[in-house]
């Protein structure tokens, strides 16, 4: 579980600078299309750049925290969620197909395993993590199984020629544990790290609030590290999306984080290895609360906020369309001196 | 210069609301994205919605306004940018190639013409605009014709199997038509109005405030009616783009509205024709001061906010993609019942 990840290349920060800024519109003009183009560029190093083989990865798994009636739904949900994953009825299905980008499926770790799913990514940690409130989620070696899991997945993928990963999850009770992170990363109150997740009440939110504050409060010796705290009340879908972002990182391709549980995961990789930052493009507001202080803290403006609150990786999807696009103007536009334009 | 435009049926709007809330998901988990499917649905008058052959049209003017120091380009660049447009090296054409949209250019009244360019369509309602500090921008005539050459051009596309079209433009100084446009509709002062366009300083700022104020002044007597602010103080591109999305509207396609000049140019169609808001996508939140308060005028909510502020309808065809994702859940995402999802 040891990354060997490198800042970008500043040197030709310049360089690339220039070449947008000498493209046929007023300096800035294309916001923050131009900050994504010059992103690109240096995390590919190259004055042509371009998403190859874009691929989705939706890691699935179950919650013990979810027993204590944090969430709408029950953990059967998350099995049957992913039964329609693999059926290709999903809002992540449909929005791939309209990007163009692959979609792949992992079990994580769900509580009801699925039989006779050759899509279905077999890469359990075990039937849902334990509830934290009461213990550990998982072993601090279970938690460093999933990193490696995921990276390994993400490796495979840039085997087959992709530059551009994006990930996802599904597990109910991971607004839980997401946010049970987000306390003890940043040491926040749960009033600011707490939210409604997928929409339970006041009451229910009063209870998911007080039982994170007591797990925390049961697990202070242990949450010192990032990994201490993935282990405490982390989950194995989490860990996973921790070690495949990690690894987009250590091979310099675009990792597209999605909503508010990526955006934890993408916060302990970096709290891991601050070098991984560079190559993490923020693809979409969350409705979630906690999530604006999440993205503040890792300096982070997303491409698009549209008020959604799905995971899955939904957001990553939807914000591909402007990553290419910000590649092609980068590529493909006119330089003033190309065009003749007097400005 | 009469348009047939009648609201949506919003009798099946319940049906449609029903469809969506019953997609595997929380309910309003897509956020905007739900409310566009509802919207598409509407305006289709169909429960199987789709974008076919996706058109951007971009309007290229110039404005006698632009002799007064308004902009930071003179209005040469106008011309040397539809050139640009033309040979394929702007903004958007890498943006339309990028989301798979058509492109089409037309001269609505360079100052400059381009001779020998068969992909130029040729509505020129004259050599520029008169300088609206001194005498009307146009005749009331000339803002009817120009009216009309746009509605024929969408309908045009229409013809040829097009439902979804994006008004773009360009024209140097058409940010001070549309801020004075948008003070005579909104009743508003310079300040609230008047922006910076392309990248003027404070000094030109204030000269543009002057000079528009002064304006609104001169022409208090004929500023009373949508038609006649457009001939005072509007433009030839700004005249073509409210008749297409007037035609759009009357012929039930989607209208897809890019920044600030394609949003007044929209507020003066609403203004015409209130009926005509039902067709309307607002795609970008420009940069541009005065653009919020347009929107809220018209009561919406840009699809992106990516702090561009180019116009050329790039705005526009980067949210292309968002509407076909809403087609594509709207049509093909499984409901609770068909996925045995059991929330």
């Amino acid at each position: 579980m040891n990354f060997d990840i490198h800042r970008v290349n500043r040197e030709t920060q310049k360089d690339i600078q220039n070449i947008i800024n000498n493209k046929t519109k007023p300096p800035g003009a294309l916001g923050q299309l131009e900050q994504l183009a010059l992103q690109v560029a240096l995390i590919q190093s190259s004055i042509h750049i371009e998403v190859t083989k874009p691929t989705a990865l939706v890691f699935a798994s179950d919650h013990g925290i979810a027993e204590r009636g944090v969430s709408i739904a029950s953990s059967d949900v998350t099995t049957q969620m992913v039964s329609n994953f693999l059926a290709g009825g999903a809002a992540i299905n449909c929005f791939c197909e309209s990007v163009d980008m692959e979609l792949k499926v992992i079990d994580a770790g769900m509580k009801k395993k699925l039989v006779n799913e050759p899509n279905l990514i077999n890469q359990s940690l075990g039937q849902g993590t334990s509830d934290f409130s009461l213990t550990q989620a998982m072993s601090v070696a279970t938690a460093e199984k999933g990193i490696g899991l995921g990276a390994s997945q993400v490796q495979a993928l840039i085997n087959q020629g992709c530059n551009t990963v994006a990930l996802g999850e599904m597990g109910i009770g991971n607004t839980s544990a997401a946010a049970a992170m987000m306390c003890a990363l940043l040491k926040l109150p749960v009033e600011q790290c707490v939210g409604r997740g997928t929409g339970i009440d006041d009451q229910q939110l009063q209870t998911k609030r007080q039982l994170i504050a007591n797990s925390l409060e049961l697990h202070k010796g242990s949450i010192e590290t990032p990994l201490g705290i993935l282990a405490a009340v982390g989950g194995f879908e989490i860990a996973q999306m921790t070690g495949g972002i990690l690894q987009g990182a250590q091979e310099k391709i675009i990792v597209l984080i999605d909503g508010f549980i990526a955006s934890i995961a993408a916060l302990l990789a970096v709290r891991m290895y601050p070098e991984a930052r560079d190559y993490l493009v923020f693809c979409h507001q969350s409705d979630e609360l906690g999530h604006e202080s999440v993205l503040a803290e890792l300096d982070a403006t997303p491409l698009l906020n549209l008020g959604m609150r799905l995971g899955e990786g939904t957001g990553a999807a939807l914000a591909l369309p402007l990553v290419r696009a910000s590649c092609k103007f980068f590529n493909d536009m006119a330089s003033f001196a190309e065009a003749g334009v007097t400005v």
